[in-house]
């Protein structure tokens, strides 16, 4: 593996929706991983990115491409509650998992977007079968390169 | 006026949003108003009907048409509460004044959807200059004919 | 009649398409009329104009709105021929009459757009049920500020 | 190599256009290939295949991705011509190689069209650093699904 290339870091989530247990992101090795990093009030997010979250989790087989979405709430933190979150994945009928980021109570960012390093919502990132970061990018990405990045990580 | 035309009720709200004072119905005699009810999380408003009705509040003169939004929760309602209602607006930037439909303890939908017999949510409802209902409509429409009935009002 | 509005010329039409006898401006008297002016192999009239006046041919009922398209060549006269048209209103599906303008052996532009001044395309042009200019915009124009342009002239 | 691929046809063209000299499908071992055939007046192939090729023209290297256009006249052989091509492709911006498919005297499908059994337009065609067919799809295919088998073939 590239030196270069910086590990993953476990997440940190209190609460998980669609899945019926936790999912670590050791348990991931030998998928590419898709963390989609949003706000559900987050406009850019509900016009692009989650659309494109769900195609790739319906373009590529489960069992080689996981999506992974991460509610990074660092603002208007009142409104967007779990219980909110899950409203907004009944109404926009989103199959995915997606872990709630641990909220810090002395930091209005929470832990796995301070240790992903998030410049904000939308976040990309993939990760390869063995767990390594190779595209991080903040703000809205195109298809065509996303899924470059994809095709070449399902061949590693 | 043709006496088929039904008067528009008067609207119930608990709280108002980008206002100073409440609005009346009353109050905008003389003025086209666009009445565009919704729910921060009904997709299809968010996607359609909110940029329309955002359209519509810049495309004409203030004191000629008038946009209320009228945010209608019948569903989920503890997620799509006031503080969830002003953080929407401030993330998608929008500049008319929005009423939330006043809640019925006794019954999901509101009173101002229930007055109103809106079947759900996107609903847009044109009241003329004189107070009557002159378009009634549930689910997204085209800016065409939204704009064809607003000119057709104006000139009376 | 607002003594400013101008009167709409003739059109100077070489051969119709989708009518089976020539349509003359003083024959539309009484109606809304949209002319369209735009050229097949312009990217702008083939992404919005055409759409819209698509549209408006369908919106509204042909015995109070009547669509026109006038082929304006004024560049690229090898490529935009009357048999590239006729493959191109084919492939289009266009239902509603369209006019070539007719050329000027002396000038690329052609008659019509002399006459009416035309900037470019794409251009829309409305005319009232009295023969008179009332909207008059070169380049897109959303449908919302067409539609109430069109609801007005209805009601006169 | 896989043996079940096929070996992608010579093509032939009777013009090029944006290329100061003729390119062989052998000039381009070592390259990904994606062959975008179209037609200027089939709207598809305007709306979102030739979008997709100028995409892919410019999120890649050129030493790495070649976009070779291909335009297969099958219909309207009278409208598009060669100097109404010319004219689409200024208009349009297309800054990639593009052959026009040599026509068949005794059939309207042309030559390179029936070599690589294309159903219609568009159809894209992606081939591999070795010249072999890696994907072959007829109609519109998303940026996502494109952008993975490129991404794969780029690593071979």
């Amino acid at each position: 593996m590239n030196p270069s290339y910086e590990q993953a870091q476990p997440w940190s989530i209190s609460q998980w929706l669609n899945t019926v247990a936790p999912i670590s992101l050791e348990s991931l090795r030998g998928k590419v991983t898709v963390l989609h990093a949003f706000q559900m009030l987050c406009p850019g997010c509900v016009s692009h990115c989650i659309p494109q979250a769900k195609l790739i989790h319906t373009a590529f087989p489960s069992d080689k491409v996981q999506v992974i979405g991460l509610h990074s709430v660092f603002e208007h933190h009142e409104a967007m509650t779990p219980v909110a979150l899950q409203a907004f994945v009944h109404e926009y009928r989103l199959g995915f998992p997606i872990g709630i980021d641990q909220a810090d109570p002395a930091d209005p960012i929470p832990l796995t977007m301070r240790a992903y390093r998030l410049q904000g919502t939308p976040s990309l990132i993939l990760i390869d079968k063995a767990g390594y970061i190779r595209l991080h990018h903040f703000g809205q990405i195109d298809d065509l390169r996303v899924g470059a990045v994809i095709g070449q990580l399902l061949t590693e």
